[in-house]
């Protein structure tokens, strides 16, 4: 016996154009930061390359907007490289990138810890250097929820890539050597911590129906950005629980120093409600304040998505004055922007 | 025989606790910017009242975040008052908020167009003005779906007045007078009209279930942000055909001037991922050049959500030099920041 599953509406066309026909509105939107390379599928910084500057590139499968292409722009990455909907880009597409991004100064390679991606840009690097472009690779892989997942081996690159995309590209903003900003793109991973939950299921254009099957009353604890397991399946709690669980397990395995600053980041997967995301912020507050850290600086919103899934991931960043100073300082991307 | 109907799922602790608790969390993360008046249930712009400047505040049901409170402070809202999730806040309300911002050069009300806001608001621009204070009352009805809906007369209101809050307040941070202010935000609303399509239902805290019925492959053509009825429901089509018809209705009412310029506004709803927000707007980009319109400003996310509802509204703001020169001036509050 078959069982019906309803497919999931979408505001698309074709669920084969989504990606393409969405980086045209993109570009639309925001003529003044970006142009779209659509033959080689990049989002490049409209002044790019930019001379003397280390160049920041990322990329990865889309349907976690805005990362990576709503965050190209002064201040933060020079190109992003999306693929098709979690899909790894190609090494061809990355190599494009860097090369359409080369100030003479180096590029970094940002790059989530999926095996697709490490092994495409690993490739993407090497066939730059062999151009002659000096290339720093720099490995997310701050969610503490499981370590080896359905495509990664260690542990999964989620929320902290937006924090350091931005800080390291205030790293290149002020002059930072390829070096020195990979030396601060490598701090902010070292000092970062992940942890999501799923409420649903995100569907996929081209299956038009949920990734995984959950409950009505079950929430996956541990989810992983493109739906992955997490560490269990379980009844729905309060969210002054599940903050609390998620909070242990990030400042557990963090072990920030007494009195430390953070970055608290609570990041919406795509389908939550800024509401409840502010509620989530209230609850980590408090567990803060139980562990003696500060919230010096704060992110509040849908950064890193898994397309239409409801949920939350929570990053937490120790901060030290470098990294506070370079994430105050200006950016202005589609999706982030300030002092500009 | 009852037929049971599946709970939503939110990231919640008690229900009736949602709005306060959020607030929590906003003030929280935002300590730099706003203030909480729990006593009240206020955002206060955190140096209000600011001296001899014109206030502005706003306030409706809770539930459309980050409208208000995620639109508090400089040059922007100096308060907002956010009732229950999809109820009025009441005059005593508006009133305490009037009185905490004015700072001598009187107060401006903007009111969404919905029976008890309208009403409320009323009650406290009277009861303001008794204490001595100028109140001029700016009212938004913006939305061409439906003349009448199930808790308004005439249009509802709805995406302008994120725009109209916005150029307001830089006419207020500018110096403006009462009356000056006043006039920029009628004109933001004359020349602004929106339109709303959903795909699902919200589903509130306290009822925990859908606020209305839709089938798995139907969108409701012209909703409310409360999930009130538009003009039909119907089959999902591609997203091209439901923007055309989107475009044709706001632009059919508004009739730009041949050549206008507009900001172009494509705002989810909540449950929307911004891949199809961008997929919306390059549909949007398309019928705009069909009118001969062009878009010299966007913007493009979640502004005026209906919770969790899938959809999509789109508002267009007919510009002139002065409306183009104040969307571009600084602004610095928790969802909207340029410039500082």
């Amino acid at each position: 016996m078959s069982v019906a599953v309803a497919s999931v509406k979408k505001l698309i066309n074709e669920p084969a154009d989504v990606v393409k026909e969405s980086l045209v509105g993109l570009g639309l939107a925001h003529p003044d930061l970006v142009r779209i390379d659509f033959e080689n599928q990049l989002v490049l910084r409209k002044d790019a390359p930019v001379s003397g500057k280390v160049a920041l590139i990322s990329g990865g499968g889309s349907g976690h907007e805005p990362l990576h292409g709503g965050f190209v722009g002064a201040g933060m990455l020079d190109a992003a490289c999306p693929g098709e909907v979690f899909t790894s880009p190609v090494p061809d597409q990355m190599l494009a990138a860097t090369k359409a991004v080369d100030g003479g100064a180096g590029v970094i390679h940002i790059v989530k810890n999926y095996t697709g991606d490490v092994m495409n840009f690993k490739l993407a690097a090497e066939m730059a250097e062999d151009d002659g472009i000096s290339v720093e690779s720099v490995l997310t892989n701050d969610d503490v929820a499981v370590e080896d997942s359905t495509w990664t081996a260690g542990r999964r690159g989620t929320g902290v890539t937006v924090l350091l995309e931005k800080i390291a590209g205030a790293k290149a903003e002020a002059g930072g050597s390829l070096a020195e900003v990979a030396a601060v793109a490598r701090r902010v991973n070292e000092k970062g911590r992940s942890f999501g939950v799923a409420l649903t299921s995100c569907a996929t254009p081209a299956a038009g129906t949920p990734t995984f099957d959950i409950g009505a009353d079950e929430m996956e604890f541990g989810v992983g950005i493109h739906g992955e397991p997490g560490r269990r399946r379980e009844k729905i709690r309060p969210a002054a629980e599940i903050v609390e669980e998620m909070a242990d397990a990030i400042l557990g395995d963090l072990q920030p120093a007494k009195g430390a600053n953070v970055l608290a980041f609570v990041n919406g997967l795509g389908g939550t409600p800024l509401i409840e995301l502010y509620l989530v912020y209230a609850e980590l507050a408090k567990q803060l304040e139980k562990y003696g850290v500060t919230a010096t600086r704060s992110l509040v919103g849908d950064y890193i998505t898994s397309l239409d899934m409801a949920g939350v991931s929570i990053t937490l960043l120790e901060l030290d004055d470098e990294l506070t100073a370079l994430w105050d300082a200006p950016v202005h991307t589609p999706a982030l922007r300030w002092g500009i």
